[in-house]
């Protein structure tokens, strides 16, 4: 498998935007737990939502490790040993603070919301101070991460099983949003807004250049 | 978000069924890691491929917290505060054993292959002797495992936020297989075998009933 560890900041970013559910790893009562858990960030932070990671954490100024990664797919090759899979993923390590201060509680939880669903801290209603005081929100600086991109080719296709005459390649995985299903108690006649409706078709992990 | 525990152990394996990527949260040098990793399953353990994971974990006696998630898509309601997401997700927890038996190691591997890419085993060479030493396998019982989904509308269609006249449904997300991608290094006139071809379009994470 071809994978790279990468330093740069922006290909922290890049695997942040693409994708959607971070794994939170912390210890509990001494014992491993990974929590999936949706997200948001800014260029200095990590925002995570969740009260099981919220009520383990609450204070503990307990070290943990949140993962996110973006399946690209499998690399088939000649070889069962050769196989692999090609994917971008970010670990990033640190003690989460939880957010009490209801401005930064806001700011946080609409990264978070306009991570996942772009436009609708605008459309739906937003949070009033009593359901603010209610969410539970870590946050995470982004100064200790690594990122690892595999994007790879079988490694097998100049070694002697080329000559088994087997296909070999890549075989992608790609989630798309699909046809968003209306709340069966919704009245008739109010259609999706553009901002959701458009999603249809388009990539979960865009490829970011 | 309606979030309902399930503990029939079909449930677990339906998980298991869907997913294709497992998160392995582990202690390393007493920090909490989280990483991603393959995996494959059977009715008593599941097998996990990592060498990260195996150096950190070799002949450790240490526990671990295994989960697997399948997103399903975003449940997109009237108030900012009802949002959530739709999901079926499996955490295993237990200590792991390294698998070191020559048999034991290829079963682990048929089946770690055959989860992510089912036709593969048969196809593809298999796994010398000399791989086989080189493969590092973990195997996990399925006995501790909380299994959670949630398939949920918006929660607030009979509240006052009905009134806002907003739309509000879910966003469905549908990780399908592309089309196969051939190495480079292939020569012309191999094409995908109908086990690799016949995939796309398909579902990466089907439903199961």
């Amino acid at each position: 498998m071809k994978e790279n560890g990468r330093t740069d900041p922006a290909d922290l970013r890049a695997v942040l935007a693409a994708g959607l559910v971070a794994h939170l790893g912390v210890l509990v009562d001494g014992h491993p737990m990974v929590v999936p858990t949706v997200y948001g960030y800014d260029d200095e932070r990590i925002f995570l939502h969740g009260s099981v990671a919220s009520r383990s954490l609450a204070g503990a100024g307990q070290e943990v490790c949140v993962t996110v990664t973006v399946l690209d797919g499998l690399i088939l090759a000649r070889s069962v040993f050769e196989h692999g899979v090609n994917y971008r993923s970010a670990m990033i390590y640190g003690v989460p603070q939880p957010i009490t201060d209801p401005d930064d509680l806001r700011y946080g939880l609409r990264l978070l919301t306009e991570h996942a669903a772009p436009g609708q801290w605008d459309y739906a209603r937003r949070p009033s101070r009593k359901e603010l005081a209610a969410t539970r929100l870590l946050a995470l600086p982004l100064t200790e991460a690594s990122v690892k991109i595999s994007d790879g080719d079988p490694a097998d296709g100049d070694g002697p099983d080329a000559a088994l005459g087997l296909w070999a390649g890549r075989l992608p995985a790609v989630a798309t949003w699909g046809a968003p299903v209306a709340d069966p108690l919704l009245p008739a006649g109010i259609d999706p807004p553009p901002h959701i409706a458009g999603r249809e078709g388009r990539p979960v992990a865009p490829r970011i250049a």
